[in-house]
């Protein structure tokens, strides 16, 4: 497997465009649409939030045959909280660009980001439509990857190509961030391509395993945005036989998957509102998955963790504390915790650690903090940013 | 009942006395002690969290018998994750108070509130207590409320005064406040004094009851500090028949005990670190008790709720994925919000509301955030503060 230039058009058969339709008033591109000039294998994962767009609803409904050929997004504006008028606005808007581009209109899927509560401006999208099917170009992904930014700093995508079944398929992919991610709900989305046929019940297979091991580790549990939407495309372009579940080459293809959404995920941490730090929390030794996972979701979210790291002091107490009051029903004699690999914690008092080590560490744009509970063998790992002024200062100034 | 000067000193037979040992570089008080004059009932609640100071434990422990006459308090150190040293530093500080002052050993609790993984130096402590000792005066609330503080910025006391069985009884309390209470765990300390004579199971009875009502309104479940602790003594020096649960008095001492503590929790909510707003959290119409206070602390704990209130734009959007992704299974089309008195949401989609008369809402210091779930009688309140820059100055900066 290697890392090529480009995103999600960088497969075979994947055309993208993006223009500016006038939701933001920067500007700056707001609405963008991806192609495949052949029908695709298609799955996706979605927001767990019971409060959530139109644009979700409609999605989930034409994704149920498993095969979709294009997605329009637009940022900005979610569709959500404005009632009926949702679930019209993204059946009005894939319905004319289905037309547009000459397809059944569930072969077009529909994702939003942005302000909550206001209607989407339909007629601003619609009248732009032609010009977004006439603009759909190979090299696309790069307008494509900014037109779905909100508050992100930069576009970010990544595309990787790898030998399956004596083809060299390609897999891409763009992301737009959720803000800080955790602890909140700013809006993520996710489209990957590939021209690698597989059969559908595989792509949903490994699909929904990449989303879990990258995008769900950093979206704490039940803490999902109105709108976040994961999809993925595979429109079997380079005519390998199609990958089967199970199979050697699915393993292949789940492991290149994993690569392409772990490195997206990355992306968004560290282009977190105001982030300066890339945080992972390791947690060990737990007596069983939910204990690690319950443990790692509470310290990512600590605004007391989170300003610690902002401000680069070793101050390992606030992991403690962090850790005692999860809920997780730790023993602390047993709590051991770590900076990097310069010992903090020990049996639960605190080990003899170089102040100049750590502080070394705490000068890393990478920081890894190490919670070993000492009560069995279960782990899990969750990763976060700090938290700045300057998180602070995007989402209070955030204008409705 | 009626509100009058002082604090933990207000109440008959009370003294105080506070000094500098050396814990804070800053010259400022950080050992204080309170005492009777008389024995007194007592009954206490502590942090929950799994990680916590020797103080706590050593402090539950002398309270087995639901007596104690005095109580030392340190600031500036935690007195926790240091090992078996922590219970060796609190057994040696309240043994050498209770032998200055000429008591059982029991009759002293202790408090610590400060960094946390140091050691407590024990020795500048102890050389103070004969200082402490001999300083006790009548007139010591102030310096005691003073002396308790960390990052609080102003010390928080109160006191009222109120007929109970033919005796004017006096109930006073001093508090610490706890950063910024949610999501965190900087520590809170409260201790309530009162010359009111009253059984030890009607004590316990009615200070858990205000407790439940005030303090654990601002500090969310699951989520105390390693040092919280609440300490209420009652000397019964008025002389009044001692109240028994269940009676009319009790009622009334109830509805004063409940008043100094909802004031004093208000206190630390407006004294939360860089907090420029005070915001109550009021969820109605839940199915059951349960799910309004699950929707009411995840809503209180959303950075992206606590910045837009520090940025004063009412973004009602953000509570609506708050609600949502609480994972209190609430239903999305009987969704209403209200900022202060003006529905922003209803059934699920945006209400009509005068921007201009938002804006007024939210000018005020005082904050009121109303979500009706509508699918029952149940409800509950949370308070809690803005997030702003300052908060992450403070955080950030705080050194170890």
């Amino acid at each position: 497997m290697k890392v090529i230039k480009g995103g999600v058009t960088a497969a075979k058969g994947f055309l993208a465009s993006a223009v500016n339709c006038g939701i933001k008033k920067s500007k700056k591109s707001d609405l963008a649409l991806l192609y495949s000039v052949k029908p695709c294998a298609c799955a996706g994962t979605f927001t767990t939030n019971k409060v959530r767009s139109g644009s979700v609803e409609l999605c989930e409904k034409h994704l149920k045959g498993g095969m979709a050929q294009a997605v329009i997004v637009n940022s900005g504006n979610a569709n959500c909280c404005v009632g009926k008028e949702e679930i019209i606005a993204a059946e009005r808007i894939t319905g004319l660009t289905a037309a547009e581009i000459g397809i059944g209109k569930t072969g077009v899927l529909i994702a939003s980001t942005g302000i909550i509560g206001k209607p989407l401006p339909v007629e601003k999208i619609t009248d732009k439509v032609p010009f977004l099917v006439k603009a759909l170009n190979r090299k696309g992904s790069g307008v494509f990857a900014r037109a779905i930014m909100t508050t992100d700093t930069a576009h970010k995508e990544i595309a990787v190509t790898l030998r399956l079944g004596g083809k060299q398929i390609i897999i891409g992919g763009a992301v737009k961030g959720s803000g800080m991610i955790c602890p909140n709900m700013a809006t993520m989305l996710a489209f990957f391509t590939t021209d690698a046929a597989i059969e559908k019940s595989a792509l949903k297979a490994a699909f929904k395993e990449s989303v879990s091991k990258s995008f769900n580790k950093i979206s704490v549990d039940g803490d999902m945005s109105t709108n976040d939407s994961a999809i993925v495309l595979a429109n079997g372009m380079v005519g390998n036989k199609p990958v089967k579940k199970g199979s050697a080459d699915y393993a292949k293809f789940l492991n290149a998957l994993k690569f392409v959404s772990t490195e997206l995920a990355r992306k968004i941490v560290l282009d977190g509102e105001g982030a300066t730090k890339f945080v992972e929390i390791i947690v060990k030794g737990a007596k069983h998955a939910g204990q690690a996972s319950k443990v790692a979701s509470h310290v990512a979210d600590s605004n007391l963790v989170k300003t610690m790291i902002a401000g680069g002091d070793p101050n390992w107490g606030r992991i403690a504390a962090s850790v005692g009051s999860s809920g997780a029903g730790i023993n602390k004699d047993k709590l051991d915790i770590y900076f990097g690999k310069i010992q903090v914690m020990k049996a639960g008092s605190g080990a003899k650690a170089s102040e100049k080590a750590l502080k070394a560490v705490f000068k890393n744009k990478e920081i890894s903090i190490t919670i070993d509970l000492g009560s069995g063998k279960a782990s899990d790992k969750v990763w976060t940013c700090d938290l700045t002024k300057e998180y602070v200062r995007i989402n209070a100034e955030y204008e409705t």
